[in-house]
């Protein structure tokens, strides 16, 4: 089994309102597969879906219970501690929601955390010990 | 904000025992930044992170509790139905626990979902819509 992966899919409550959130406050576009039943967006290599949580759970046959932490992050890393706060101060003016304002970080680096408007954390982050290539995939 | 992410964190209960749930039933190496506390796995252009819980929510100032359905799935994508359930058998037979059988999806596909030591949803897919290149990027 290669060690890669091809989709993250966050299950959703509002497909229409988190995907205007993606579009407007990430400022990212939609694959033209994305319908109104699922949104992708295609990033480094892999795509981001937007997929209504109870359809989530249906397909792989859970149950769609579930509340409060749900225990994932994703990371949006730049190259130093300027581009942090410069983007933290764009998503601030966007209306996005800030977990925690950047700062030095206990593991060396500077960063800190914004969520969509489902609570799905995003770090951004500056760590000096991670190498990204130009498309921003991780060269280490 | 370019269209890109970095890292994917996964809030685990048992930090040692996913990574070896990562290491012997998917076969995967840890990259030598990982230690006691954190472990990194390099996929195609970003990492996976495994991370405690409890640290997680500490790190990012939210409440950790949180239970049942964590509302998210990352997808394995391969190149054709005999991959699908080839690699099912495979992970089966490491002791998988398997949540869905492989079969054909609505979307035109053929899945089936399995998940970690802790629950974490993947799913194996042929989808003859996603275009994968050498490395397992989405080409689309």
């Amino acid at each position: 089994m290669d060690q890669r992966l091809t989709i993250i899919t966050i299950g959703v409550e509002d497909l229409k309102a988190m995907t205007t959130f993606y579009e407007t406050a990430f400022g990212w576009k939609t694959l033209s597969s994305s319908n109104e039943q699922i949104s992708f967006f295609k990033l480094n290599g892999i795509l981001l879906s937007l997929y209504p949580k109870e359809d989530l759970a249906l397909d792989a046959e859970v149950s769609s219970e579930g509340s409060g932490f749900n225990g994932f992050a994703m990371a949006f890393n730049v190259n130093s501690i300027q581009e942090v706060n410069e983007l933290f101060e764009d998503l601030k003016q966007k209306g996005v929601q800030i977990i925690k304002p950047p700062q030095n970080a206990f593991w060396g680096g500077y960063s800190g955390y914004v969520c969509d408007i489902e609570g799905n954390l995003w770090e951004i982050a500056y760590n000096p010990f991670l190498n990204l290539d130009e498309s921003g995939n991780v060269t280490d």
